[in-house]
């Protein structure tokens, strides 16, 4: 079983109630990743669902989620047709709701989506700089993410005009991609304001929708993130993911916050 | 009093629940535009909210809402910090659950938004379409939308490779904007899908968020929206909308069926 079926694993405690426990193995500085956390409400809406494939997850960060600790989920349907299941699930850790999904599932994906938005010119996976191996950054242990040098000159200090960040990116110890992992990958990459403005600090996520296409038939995917409007405290960042032969596997967005380092 | 604020006028019911009357005013075929209803449920929330301006609300469409009836609308709180204040909304006719929404407050929205997207090269008003007077679309009536030459091909039956339409908009009975006016205007044009495929059938929307960035300053706004992938049975379609002085207002992301006409 990998890292990540380990720890996406939910005991059922009654009809539509299950228990997680959060790892640290997806963490930043100690946060749970936004990504990580979704794939734990996906996988207990995956449980309850009466059609087998997640199309589009929503989730509210409203509070901090704790690492190493459990996660009680609670999933009802507020709708059901011949064609959608839909489903609302609520976290909470103690009395306190930290986390607030809707998810629609469809009995499968479609296997043709005409993108009209054209591919990334990726750099080869060998020349993109890897970000494991640091401190506090659990999950690039996990998901190993390569940047392409075009938009890594932040980590060197060197900032552009564009909020965009693309790259490789693999979770090594999975055996194939599910519809979680996907959720998993949405909110893996450094944010895209970084490219732009520095790693300035913390950029929790408010909501973060992600719509699943297709699984990837590669294991390495293709991401490309970019953030066109920013405020000064909001910035909405929107993410796609492509297998190896470019088939459109995910589509994300989220409002975040940003919390600028003192 | 305007039409708009007449058609979203509440009745307080008791704490947190309001009752709506469903207008036809706003209606696709006696189908109720999407971007009233979410105003509903925007308004229903902000009443209840304790900080005065929604950021973001994201709506799931589960069944569909009878114009000409009522709607009872439950708004309950899941989480409050200094800084954001989240809510979450179900509607009911009878029994059933028509809509669920999350919304995000904040105490109010950032005077500057960067935005990285060019903006558009519109043709003048008076060169665009207008689409009012068109029988069963009397959402048209109140929103007079005005479709650049550019992208108005599909009505004589013209279609292009981009699923991409825009134009002008306005709210005629409106004496100025409001969070909720912004929400109706997010899924008023016709959809992207028609300038590249054609008139081709009914799309309705499964879940729609919108972010608002700031209150337009000018009566007209300019508006976009694009679909950049397309399943057979879903799309997903992105909007923004600029007021007249090129800042943003407002952000849609919505993912949408395909029903093909018989």
């Amino acid at each position: 079983m990998s890292i990540f079926s380990q720890d996406t694993q939910l005991e059922a405690l009654s009809e539509g109630l299950y228990r997680a426990q959060v790892s640290s193995n997806w963490s930043i500085m100690s946060a749970p990743n936004g990504g990580y956390l979704m794939a734990l409400l996906g996988e207990a809406m995956s449980r309850y669902a009466n059609l087998a494939k997640p199309v589009q997850v929503t989730v509210n960060y409203s509070a901090k989620t704790q690492e190493n600790a459990p996660l009680e989920i609670e999933v009802q349907r507020f709708a059901q047709s011949r064609q959608f299941d839909r489903l609302q699930a609520t976290a909470r850790q103690g009395d306190r709701v930290v986390l607030q999904a809707f998810g629609t599932f469809m009995a499968d994906y479609e296997q043709e989506v005409n993108s009209q938005e054209k591919l990334l010119n990726l750099a080869p996976k060998e020349d993109c700089r890897t970000r494991a191996g640091m401190p506090g950054l659990t999950v690039f242990d996990q998901v190993e993410m390569r940047i392409d040098p075009a938009t890594a000159g932040w980590t060197k200090g060197d900032t552009t005009d564009v909020s965009e960040i693309y790259g490789w990116m693999r979770i090594p110890s999975l055996s194939e991609w599910s519809p979680t992992s996907l959720m998993m990958a949405c909110d893996t990459c450094p944010p895209s304001i970084f490219v732009s403005h520095g790693a300035l600090g913390w950029v929790p996520t408010i909501e973060m929708s992600v719509h699943i296409k297709n699984i990837p038939k590669s294991e390495w995917l293709k991401a490309r993130f970019h953030s066109k409007y920013l405020g000064k405290t909001l910035l909405q960042e929107d993410g796609e993911l492509w297998d190896e032969d470019d088939n459109l596997v995910a589509v994300s967005r989220q409002l975040a916050q940003f919390i600028p380092a003192q």
